[in-house]
């Protein structure tokens, strides 16, 4: 296995029961357990090539060499496999996203996944999947939902090894869709990894976090019991209640575009008239408009009926971060 | 005094810490104690006439005869006039407002205020300011506000007579002006009486009442020390934890349109320029911009850079529920 290099492909995830704040911010161990969906079609491949010569990692991003705080997040997260495999070796890291960076997609989630995934390989280092996943976390905390397949819940813990993430139900297991609502392709003002740190500030984080067992629970449930009514309803309370403590926050943060809140009112109106679909927002002003496959093509219509959209893209429920 | 005719006149009020949920909605007694600006340009005139010969109350509203919901109210409320005077006499009301009614603008604080004042009046029955506020309380909640004069406390109780507002400062304290955005014209879809109902389903109103009075003496105190910086922080984040908990009721509340949140961020940045000015929103898609006398200008010129807006209302603190 180890020959010094290796690749593998992760897929970035959506949240239905989100993360917003640490407990530790230095390890991402979150206040609040949480539940996504690894989106199948969205993808980042990497490759890590460990070299004797080297004396420093070096990081290319879509072709694109990396310098300043990107390339340091990265040799950051070098620092703790070098730390897991006693080498001294840095590595020439390349990585291939498919889908936009920076806009609330969850980039980070697949690049750190794939990172992690490909940097022990490289090493020939063994790594159960919840190591993988706890690893993954500590590059970025979503990424540790990125490692298992299809639905994933990742457990809150104080302890790095208790804050991993595992699969509820595979990709197969309920046919459903994300239907990505893209309505601005620029980084987002403020990065997630500093708007966790605003979490506390908010006089709701306490209870949000008090209260996230029972949503977890209810979400859990419904994904077992393929059940879309109780999904939405608490796939949206979940995404309005993160955005409520972003926007009580000191100092607030707006995530939202006006064109967002347009759409989750559309999206809410549409469920009231029987169309199954509902919405949610990570930290960003894009959507995640989540419906079961059939619904997919009305969905698209009415969509068609919104100006301002750039781009929606479809994704089913994807796999595990694996070796390519 | 007892002529059976009186008229009177009250201003809507602009609710600084916000009025949201009660702990008995048939007698409008709030969860939480809230703070409020009178304004002077804005007001209802009302006049009420008591005849012998009429078996209902009548009701008209700038001209237009009114029947259905919104008589119904006023005749529940003259039960309470007439239940106070032991008097079994109907009256012709007529009410004249010179702003657009129920856009979340407070149309019915200063209705029933000028109601309450003008219907005790025309009865001789004589009330003390405390007694009149918690009367017009009945009628609309935030009634009780628009009867003190200039900036005003409303205090939480779980008695009628505990729960009434007085005035912290008179209206030449502190020579704010509320900025009236007006961006929709429409009544809103759902009235602030239905609205309240809704609060208790929210997993964030129990924290936000129990932080109440925390903000109460903020901004009770940022009014009396005329300290605009804090006034600004502490309105604008009770005004999102309002509407924090209204978009996480079930089923949410959006009050909000995507120009509203457009206004809100710009109002934060130009702030953050420099720019003394607040923004709060009640129920309604409209915005309060709040600042002092001397930034009225600039904050008018900043606005018409904004498409969109309507109109926009100017008001200085606004004097006390009087006759006339």
């Amino acid at each position: 296995m180890s020959s010094g290099t290796a690749s593998a492909l992760a897929h970035p995830n959506i949240a239905f029961i989100k993360y917003w704040g640490n407990l530790d911010g230095s390890l991402n161990l979150p206040s609040n357990g949480s539940i996504s969906m690894n989106l199948g079609s969205l993808q980042t491949a990497t490759t890590v090539q460990f070299e004797p010569l080297l004396t420093a990692d070096t990081l290319e991003i879509n072709q694109q060499t990396q310098t300043g705080p990107s390339l340091k997040r990265v040799q950051n997260f070098m620092g703790h496999i070098r730390r897991l495999s006693k080498s001294g070796l840095f590595a020439h890291i390349r990585s291939e996203s498919n889908f936009p960076i920076s806009a609330g997609l969850a980039s980070s989630a697949s690049a750190y996944a794939a990172l992690a995934l490909a940097a022990t390989a490289a090493l020939g280092i063994d790594q159960t999947e919840k190591e993988l996943s706890s690893l993954a976390r500590l590059g970025s905390g979503s990424a540790a939902r990125s490692i298992p397949a299809g639905f994933v819940e990742w457990h809150a813990s104080e302890t790095h090894a208790g804050s991993f993430a595992k699969s509820i139900a595979g990709p197969d297991y309920w046919d459903l869709r994300d239907m990505i609502v893209i309505i601005q392709k620029q980084p987002k003002s403020t990065g997630s990894a500093d708007g966790h740190g605003l979490a506390d500030t908010s006089p709701f984080q306490s209870l949000r976090v008090e209260n996230a067992p029972t949503r977890l629970e209810i979400c859990r449930q419904a994904i077992l019991e393929r059940d879309f009514a109780h999904l939405a309803e608490i796939v949206e309370l979940d995404s309005m209640m993160m955005h409520a403590v972003m926007m009580t926050s000191r100092p607030p943060l707006f995530y939202w575009e006006p064109l967002t809140l347009q759409i989750i009112k559309s999206v809410q109106n549409w469920r009231r008239d029987g169309l199954q679909v509902c919405v949610t927002v990570d930290a960003g002003s894009n959507l995640h408009l989540i419906c079961p496959f059939g619904y997919t093509q009305m969905v698209t219509e009415m969509l068609k009926t919104t100006s301002g959209i750039q781009s929606v893209m479809v994704s089913p429920p994807g796999g595990p971060a694996h070796l390519i």
